[in-house]
């Protein structure tokens, strides 16, 4: 009964903002980790810090492919601002997906990832300038919707 | 030790190559799944056959989300051409994420899905015309990359 979705007030989703610079002399890829915004609808434990976690998948085994932001106690809009890189070919970087989550981690040390954007690098291009853009986060609660018919 | 990566020849990745469209006047977005390539790569049983499973999310309770198209027995282009529509402000759209899903069917019965994509709606356009793009594909193997450090 599709006719009651417009009658619902949109729910915000919390997103990411990332940039993404491909660089051919060096062969060197650079993620700019910027902000989250809209954080309160991730229903974040306030006294946890949370931190962006950051994959360029499959994983070379050679090489690093996982970054961690420093933590920042959750606010609506985390500012982030930090950048990592990594030395890949143009070709090789096409076919990675980039996995980008908002973690904590719990007394125990334990990782939890709260939500999660996942991006196809196949149209990265290699431009020199950084292409900056927000993505929607997807909770994870939200993604097991999937095993449901 | 990032100085091996360029000799390593790309492994390549399947895709998954993907429409969208949004009708402002009917408040309506339709998904067309187009088909899939390089599916070797994604080491597929022969004799099971492949479906796409795609999935609006976070879903809402009173519409339909979720959407499988026809099976077909693997190969390593498989065409899909299937198309699905639903009700949506483009409002709430635009807070939604594509999760879509290279999934097979066990003797059991037991879904199982091998690689998907995930795609933030953000950007969706009411442009009235189709855009259509190709998505990497990340095997469910290599998606747990992440939880290694």
């Amino acid at each position: 009964v599709p006719s009651s979705f417009e009658e619902r007030p949109p729910v915000c989703c919390s997103q990411v903002q990332l940039g993404f610079r491909y660089e051919s002399r060096d062969q060197r890829f650079t993620l700019y980790v910027m902000q989250l915004s809209n954080c309160s609808a991730l229903c974040l434990p306030a006294e946890r810090k949370v931190y962006v976690r950051s994959a360029v998948l499959p994983c070379v085994e050679t090489g690093r492919c996982l970054f961690r932001t420093r933590g920042s106690l959750p606010q609506d809009v985390v500012e982030v601002n930090e950048v990592f890189s990594m030395q890949i070919s143009h070709g090789a970087l096409r076919q990675k997906t980039l996995r980008v989550d908002v973690c904590n981690t719990s007394k125990s040390g334990h990782e939890g990832c709260l939500a999660g954007a996942q991006i196809s690098l196949a149209d990265v291009s290699c431009s020199e300038e950084r292409c900056t853009k927000w993505y929607n986060l997807l909770s994870r609660a939200h993604a097991r919707d999937t095993t449901k018919d």
